[in-house]
């Protein structure tokens, strides 16, 4: 079969009617709160939108058919997850942010009968929101090292029982249920001996302790800390298999990995159309703005970031959909995204001047809210040594099969 | 003489008093309002900070002596503005930010005897601030490209009447008086033919339109768009020679750029050592983050930078005070110094991981103080442009010395 | 049909014994003799190598099948050229190489019956070379500027005379053949004009001057200076329509810039792995170099940029077998290929400390080869002009459908 | 004092003498021989331009006075070497090149009157060259890791006994004698233990192996392998005191830095005139190369570049002038610089298109001359973990006065 790079009829159809959905009835309303989700209503603003987003027959289209979604693979989510990040609010909108569109993936991936009908259904219909408890707060617990993870689980009679601090926590104010990792064997320092564990929100000994105020604004239930005071779950609650939660996290990370990049794709676009919508007809220096090879070099760059992000984002996902861990793909293309995005964001604000700092264009928080994918889902550094780690690994094995010691 | 790169005992003493200063007094402040000015209280915290800092005998240190200043030199004010930029507030608090330093240092210069006793006197011991009204709007309008001028001034009985739109007017609101640049002979796109006028602010016909909300908080008096309707400014306000506008603009924008360098080296050197500090002690990945080869680079690639700026800032003061143009020597310092303040600050930011994006620390938005020098006093591209042109020039010059005509 | 990225496994075998050929019977040459083609053999070396490459069937594998090639697509084309690039002589020795491939490629879409008996047979067999006469020597000439064009064809009875300069004129010493561009309308500076003409070396005015010393040299009959005297070209030898020869180097130059990056792409990975295979086991600073994080930045930038660089091949590739014109992606992907190789080529020699910038290591001469692809084809900087103009011609005229005149 | 950043009239009279002999005596004979010292005569060479220096007055203007030379601190220095590094063979031409530079300074601050007159003399005044054997091969040997140190030097009846292998020895072909660096207590990756050694080249035991063939060409004697295989040296050349070797490396180290920064920032302004002279008066798209944006970026870029790398050595060199240890300032300057130079150098071949890459401009050769900076003298790898070590140092010792330890 010849290599084929281009989207069904389907799927490019369903791109244009999320533009023109997130156009119609999602960016003006992104616009008149300046971007942030809470001041434009919260959860009621996510409920109106999830609604319309139905009606548009566009809602959930990564979600399992048999929960109303569409059941895309990770290729075709693609440009209809950047479509939506067109507005930093399209992913509520579509209900495929995060943290709810990675639990969706995962859930779907991993949970018991019991576990879909009280958790995966009600999520996936948007009925409630969800949270990942990962990142633990410094000096122990695990930030970008999961090997410090340091809250535990401890098993008593019928279940287990939780406790420890988590930070960063997306969307835990007003989620409807938890997925905790808990370190259920091993010591802080060591690798693995994790498990995940599924908890409503309203489980005795969880409290969200404070919003961190994180310069994105655009993830409903914002970035909490979050305690967790010896919260039992029942055994049917725990999610997949004990000591195997880093495994599943793989599972979770690498695809929700892309959908960060797809959305945030979608606002470095946005952000290089408004740049250059603006230097195309503006006068200064004897000619347009647009005519300037210093604007140039900048619009082309920018197209050359986004292309390549695009070029990586695809290949990543084609892995993934041919069912490979595709740890190399998805680590190379979230890093070069994030730090591509950033630029492209940055020379946007360039180009526009004062006005590219200043609440006048979006700009400014654009910028804002994608310089955070820099750390978030591992910082580049962290990715980076991944990468070099595999590679290295890859020419040692290849020099021992040549019989080469060097 | 040997050359010298050291600063005398009195200047050392003053920087030494000026980081306590600011330590004890401004930075407490800062940090409890998250550095934005207007909510720590604005004129009234101006007024509280300044009486402090003139108790402190550290207030307006580059004024003239005659009115209550250490009419320090530039090479001189380096330092201490580089020790009171350590606070956002700390410009406010010394007299020394922008526009009313700059405007301070042209009055000195050009101001005619009634000028002084009407606008320097009060303005040199902080009765009052100005602003400077250059910078128009688009579509017609001096932004970047001063040819666009289109604020005009009139000749009329016994003064001029002077009528446009002035945009990213820093510190309008709330100014005691202006100094406005307009347009007495030749059209929009013309060089030259403009002319400083000063007027108070109260004069009929000058309004504050809105606020421009930009990204940077701490500069009181906001970045305004303001309108001139018919401004009446009698002769004897008519700031230097008529037509000879933009000669003294240059006589203040030398020194004014070398000045934001200082104060916001001052804020980078901070991200910087707010940054070290997060990782000097923090565990992860099996011993310190400081022991970590990425993170040391970005260790290393801030003091480069913080030390390339601080040597072209020596070497431009340097300049400026041997009376030289010094146009190449500040330009650079400038493009050079904002774009590695930025790096510093995104570095910075990136070393602290979540926290960094956050208000738990102060790196984001002095990320956000730092992004808009780049585009402030003549965009990096602007700045390029006129170095590449002068040193075009000068080779010019040089091969026809040479006689090649190559 | 579904996204589909991968190769088929005819193609994935050809790459598996073009590596293998090259492995064994190209690269120990290469290193014999430092890299220079010349010095190895020249066009000796070629038809041995030819000859070789044809017994292992890896000949030709883009030339038309009637000829003996394997009539690869540019999609399929791409991994068999990057697995050839791993030799520097590797294009040479399967005929892939500038400027053969690229004639190939145009004749077999242009030329006449007439013309591909005299000119395609013998060059897709590899009985003769050819050249491709087009950039020109400065002051007057086109060299990054098509509309330079001074060579002049003018109209005699049965055919045309031809009479200019041209530079950098790959391969010409040896060749079997010229493809030369002339002007046959208009001025120097005028878009357009150009007609393709074919001649053979041996015709009567035609001389090459000098080879241009250039860093790169694995191309056989280097990079010439030749000087077009009244040389006649009858009417059967004009290659397509009068006038239209843009429109042909458009043709040409697509595909050719993409069979450029295939080869360099090779390049590239070759010294990224000499330098991974360097660090990967050397002690040095308490452990193996590969264990620094600053080591480990490089080898994972370089793999960030490999990878980048391939998936935008893959994409331009995909277009122009989809027979599109592809104008951006194959100026993206030459753009960032050729930028990235050069990162990838310095980063290895950094890696490998003072051996890498000596001739015991194949890396400072990989990076002569790679540097002046920034160059050839169209500096990167023409490139970025043509990316930004189009960017900003797509946002005019989606503005003029939205009615937007801003 | 005030900051005085202006040479004496003296110096800068030095400084033009030294320009106007490169432009007549040494620039003809280096571009004739397109910078290959060798093949221009080398020693031969070496001593009709040291001939014509010392007949110009500007001989070895570092050298003491007592030995013929100026005598001339650090800052001084700066400008002449810079001057005399506008040619690749001005170093060798007034005998201020590596390794001689350094020797001479070190010999004049720690050898003994015996040591001054057998070896110092001689060198000094330009009769015999010098090499500095400190550099290892790997496996075992110290390369950029000084701990590695395997050459050892064993006590015996008078004096030592040497054997070991180094690479890397800049100059050792035709050296009168050599510095050596062998260790004298500890194990192979132990700190310290080191001693210095003095040795005439024609010891007993010392052998050139082979020449390691670097892409620079410019420094006489080649990178060498040299072997010392039970060389005996008498207890009155022992350079200063036994174990103290890498104490007096690092009194060579700092200003041996600086001056490599000097004189191949004269290598890279020169690269810049050469660029600027191509692009000024040249036609293309439209007008002069000069007026693209994109070319004036590049003007601009390295004019910041080559002002920040002066401005950061001449406080480097101020400092050492002061008797600081200077480790920060220096380390700075060289990482800084050399990767300046090499940005210079790329961004000079990029404006002279296909020129720039070829012989018949001197810019890659000059690119080729100034690569290897970044690597020499310790890679810019190891200067950044020592500027971030110490910067964290610093931060640590401040947190403990402070009482914080966060």
């Amino acid at each position: 079969m010849p290599i084929d790079l281009s989207y069904s009829p389907e799927v490019d159809d369903l791109v244009a009617r999320t533009s023109e959905f997130i156009a119609e009835q999602v960016l003006p309303v992104e616009n008149r709160f300046d971007g942030d989700i809470e001041a434009a209503g919260g959860d009621d603003l996510r409920r109106e939108l999830n609604a319309k987003a139905k009606a548009a027959g566009i809602f959930a289209p990564h979600a399992p058919v048999e929960y109303g979604g569409l059941g895309l693979n990770m290729s075709d989510r693609s440009p209809v997850f950047t479509a939506a990040g067109a507005s930093t609010f399209g992913p509520v909108a579509l209900h495929i942010g995060a943290p709810d569109e990675g639990n969706i993936h995962m859930l779907a991936h991993i949970a018991s009968e019991h576990q879909r009908d009280k958790y995966l259904g009600p999520l996936a219909t948007g009925e409630v929101r969800s949270a990942f408890a990962m990142t633990e707060p410094a000096p122990a617990g695990a930030g970008a090292d999961p090997n410090q993870l340091s809250t535990t689980a401890t098993k008593v009679d019928g279940g287990w029982t939780i406790s420890g601090r988590k930070r960063f926590i997306t969307g835990a104010d007003g989620a409807g249920f938890y997925i905790i990792m808990a370190r259920t064997a091993g010591q802080v320092g060591d690798r693995g001996g994790a498990t995940m564990f599924l908890a409503p929100a309203e489980t005795s000994g969880i409290s969200v302790d404070r919003h961190v105020n994180v310069i994105d604004k655009s993830m409903i239930g914002g970035h909490c800390e979050v305690t967790f005071a010896d919260v039992f779950v029942p055994d049917e609650d725990v999610l997949g298999e004990v000591d195997e939660g880093y495994r599943y996290a793989q599972v979770r990370l690498g695809p929700a990995r892309m959908t960060h990049v797809m959305r945030w794709l979608g606002s470095a676009q946005r952000a290089h159309a408004v740049a250059v919508d603006y230097v195309r007809d503006r006068d200064g220096f004897g000619g347009k703005l647009a005519d300037l090879g210093m604007i140039q070099q900048m619009v082309a760059d920018n197209e050359i970031d986004l292309a390549a992000a695009r070029a990586l984002l695809q290949r990543a996902c084609y892995e993934l959909d041919q069912g490979e861990h595709a740890s190399d793909s998805t680590s190379i293309a979230k890093t070069f995204g994030a730090e591509a995005f950033c630029r492209v964001a940055d020379r946007s604000i360039q180009m526009c001047g004062g006005l590219g700092v200043s609440a006048d264009l979006p700009l400014a928080r654009l910028a804002d809210e994608l310089r955070p994918f820099r750390i978030y889902d591992g910082p580049s550094e962290v990715h980076r040594w991944a990468i070099a780690k595999r590679a290295v690994g890859r020419a040692r094995k290849a020099a021992q099969r040549r019989g080469d010691h060097a």
